[in-house]
């Protein structure tokens, strides 16, 4: 993980030593939203290439044609998956349907990058995660926005300890969405929270309490998320399918400093906060003495790279170096395995559902 | 309740209809923070009059004779309870002091304006409503947002069904406040959000599941509670003192229009946006058809008067005229109801309890 | 005018009525940085076609031919001018190629479509003009702007006397900018302002005062002009190359309402204020009475149109219909009458230069 | 000056000296909107008093009587000014009436605080100034902002070179103003920025350019300054009273770094871009090489001291120990000299003034 923050150009490094025959050929399974932009960045790595893209839809297929004709299309994945041209399967469709495409990926010796979220159950994860560890195959889910500068900087300065002993994470992602008709707003709006949070927090959580209401679609549209971690770190989302503005905002406390990370500004998405409360015990807990600190803000500079070009370059790193991803299966089952869980309390209206 | 909204200067109105012969005398008890205010405001009014002050600190009791010399300061509340040319007591006291100052007051046959919450527990609180309503008194909390102009406004925009019908209701009010060293952050920053929510909400809440930790002190120091009402509104209200930024915001969704309430704003605090969601089923429950609605955004002109004066001279209008203020005994039982559910809940971390 | 405001739609309705052999055939000039975007609007027209691609810089060519395998690519202008095939050339290039690439085009019979500024000075501007009339063919300059969902609500709103009698009109265009190494700020950035300006304002500019510095070049990098108008219209533009931060925001203040129009914000980019003053003499000059009114505030919703592509399908339809596009060379050549006057005044330190 | 920065303790330090006999005894003449603001700050000075109030207004003289029963409330000025027992006088009234007030106060051996701008014209300041030097009195306008706390961080910042050598000063001061009936926005809102401008440049201004226009009375009522210093500074100042919105912002640029200071934020009013521009000239002029920088943010912490409570502490420092303040009579002479200077270029449509 040290060489994941410390050196990104790492792989530029080894592309130039002349590994170029190792190139990664990709097949690339779903051309929907999501899939161009995961064509285009592997097209544009020099150790990556796509040799297939597949989907079932005729119009998608007809512009994945017109933009690549150099590239193969198709409609069956089979052909695709079976091919012993290709060395990795990029996986992004409807999570529905990621167990069975990443098995048989998985089986044929890929490599696989799956979207988020990996499955849609723990037992799918698992077994996927068994699946690669006997065959020795790296699986990648597309945890996107560890791979953004605002993330890394976080991660940076959380590993700097420049924040303290942490306090609590609580984070707003809300908007007049797009309604998902198989899954609810957890399922759609929480994984990119939850597998940030599960980045920057090196405590396991251990509980979670999750609320919310179905207005106009059989998946709740809003829903509120506790997370318990140890240490008395609390963790809060707030996701909302049936806001009227934009929110992308996450608060993150710090014994030392606190910071806001608001993800719409084109500048200054984080600001950091000598702020914080000092608090001295005297005479008996129940005369505590509290100070409050007030000092700078700070505006770090971001860097402005698509992460998700970061992201596929790490995947075609960690494939040729033999190295395991931060956002590895484990990393989507943690991500799964809490979104289980906040179902599971949603249909109890908040009950507390261990991890 | 419509006359509050539609004619606010009704008590002007009275008083000019030569009722001076009327005016309310006024004890307060607690010149700390809040008091000079009630002071002030009860002293511009024609129709009131404060007679006595009392606190147990010097310091404060010195700042009164110096700003008021005509009143009397006194330290012992005893006097001012038991004077017979005092009409009405204001009790500007910390919560846990509520009680027995409102009982004493009320049995010495005043009315009574309490800060909130109004008690520490349910109990007290149906004991004095019981004791005002069985001498005929008035109680009025001192729920002062019901009278800002951003309420006023939104309590309009909800009663002409400008929304449509609502889903939900969403607040956040989170800084790095003030410790207090008696109650947690529910008791000290939700009785604003939850008085709030009760009048402008028709329906009645149902339960509670409430969240949080305890990071400096004996108290939780962020918060974060879901109401279940009826008909699937549901509400939230994220409260914590370790912020590092002030956050005043409330989002309300309804069928129909959606707004945003931004307590910080100067100007244009509430904006209406014409945003939607319009679900047609078809072909059963499987096939939704949703359609996005996004027309302008429309902030109307807030009323610029400070709220505390308006609820004082409605106070002593309600006095005048005998009438049931909107913020009476049962609107404050309300909100102690929900506090004290909200605090089990926290014990039991997030158990769904009923209201 | 009208048209244009009213019909957007005229064009597609004029297409599917089978005019698609009419089809307009482009030549393109300048494939640097705004260039790919002319072309990819164009190849998104039905009733245009784009042949031929030109540029000096092989790179640019290059990235000309990948994206476009089936457009010829040239390095000489000329050919693509003289061809038979070309029906309108596109000129992309620095301004001070434009005069020469125009005429030439006009005088092989070609319509142009020219970059802002028209021309380097207004001798150029007028003979392109009296050329163009003379073969009946059109010029067009790319004065974006006027196409963006903003400026076509601020031109309807002033159409519908929504703001009342204009009164001033300021703007500010600043950031930490590409230094032009021709050119000085106030013909980098300013044409897009006075080409809005002059669409918006009825009257005819009178005279030009412009300041500005010299700081690190040879031309000006900070600027600030003020234009006076008939009827005590005044307006003011601040272009600035050395600003921290960006800023994009033009004030428009009528006698009835006032308008923001903040082209960086996402949504609401214009908000118009209910908010004036009246003016009453009384018993002579001496004794004004002045009233503020203050009411509510409105975003109208925008469109979210591509403005190049609405601005170059109107090209199209100007060509196929034989109108006068509302950008027309005059349009352009009032424009370079502003730069040139401003320049003159930058030169005399804000001396007074009448239009 | 490096005092006044550095130490701002000071005063309180020789109160607690046992100076107290020589508290300063003033006399206030002007109680409208500001008189009130000096009274009440003059009088939680333990080193001043104030003895006399006077107003030519029976409401005004009403109101300072009620809440300051132990000063003497007047009507005529002349008493005052001839006290024996007053050793300073305030003169906060509107500006035509500073040189009779504030001449008749220095020859009865007064010294004077006039609210800003200091005189109507040139003539008057100069010969207040003289007359002042002669009896050894202090004069003190009131450029009230020099002693916020965000001037003193942004002239701090400039003292210790933070930003690199000045390039220019922009500042803009809009809203939807209460008319003036005596003077143009100009001599209204304009002596703020040019007291700020002169205290924070070292150099001295070389010229004047101001264009502006009427609209409604018979004074300017929106206007534009720029003022050229020596070095290639260039300053800028947008003043308007028609504006729907309030802005309160100024733009200084430096070859290091650039800062963005905000009034009307609450926190976070002055933000430091560590943002440039460098060039380096290669083979002539003709070929530079420019560079952009683009670094972190950073916004200090501003004390949060009432300006006026500094100010008015100051001034009687500057009496009790003879020393000259850095808002003194040249000062004050400075920005009218520049006011002159700009409606002068006013009524010339802009024609440059040499200072």
């Amino acid at each position: 993980m040290s060489t994941y923050l410390v050196q990104p150009e790492n792989s530029a490094i080894a592309q130039s030593a002349g590994l170029t025959e190792n190139t990664v050929k990709f097949g690339v399974i779903g051309y929907g939203y999501w899939g161009p932009n995961v064509v285009r960045n592997l097209e544009q790595l020099e150790q990556a290439d796509v040799l297939t893209i597949c989907d079932v839809s005729p119009a998608a297929r007809n512009r994945a044609s017109k933009l690549y004709p150099q590239i193969d299309v198709k409609s069956d994945p089979a052909d695709l998956i079976s091919s012993s041209k290709i060395d990795a399967v990029a996986v992004v469709t409807p999570v529905w349907t990621h167990y069975e495409l990443a098995k048989a990926a998985l089986e044929h010796g890929k490599h696989i990058f799956v979207e988020k979220p990996f499955t849609s159950n723990v037992a799918q994860a698992e077994e996927l995660i068994e699946l690669a560890t006997r065959k020795n195959l790296k699986i990648m889910v597309d945890h996107t926005f560890l791979f953004t500068g605002a993330v890394r900087k976080i991660k940076q300065l959380l590993e700097d300890d420049a924040l303290g002993k942490l306090l609590y994470y609580d984070s707003t992602r809300v908007n007049l969405g797009l309604f998902q008709h198989d899954v609810n707003v957890v399922w759609d709006l929480a994984p990119h929270d939850l597998s940030i949070m599960n980045y920057l927090i090196q405590e396991s959580p251990e509980a979670i309490v999750a609320t919310g209401q179905t207005h106009l679609n059989r998946h709740e549209d809003i829903a509120f998320m506790t997370v318990y971690f140890p240490n008395k770190i609390i963790a809060h989302l707030n996701v909302n399918w049936l806001s009227p503005v934009k929110v992308r905002t996450t608060l993150i406390g710090g014994e030392k400093k606190m910071l806001v990370w608001n993800d719409l500004e084109a500048d200054e998405k984080i600001k950091i906060y000598d702020k914080g409360v000092n608090v001295t015990s005297q005479e008996g807990v129940y005369n505590l003495l509290v100070n409050y600190r007030s000092g700078d803000m700070w505006a770090p500079k971001i860097e402005q790279v698509e992460a998700l070009h970061r992201e596929l370059s790490y995947f075609v790193d960690c494939i040729q170096n033999d190295e395991t991803p931060i956002n590895d299966g484990i990393a989507g089952l943690r991500v799964v395995r809490m979104l289980e869980a906040a179902s599971e309390s949603l249909r109890h209206r908040g009950a507390l559902v261990r991890l």
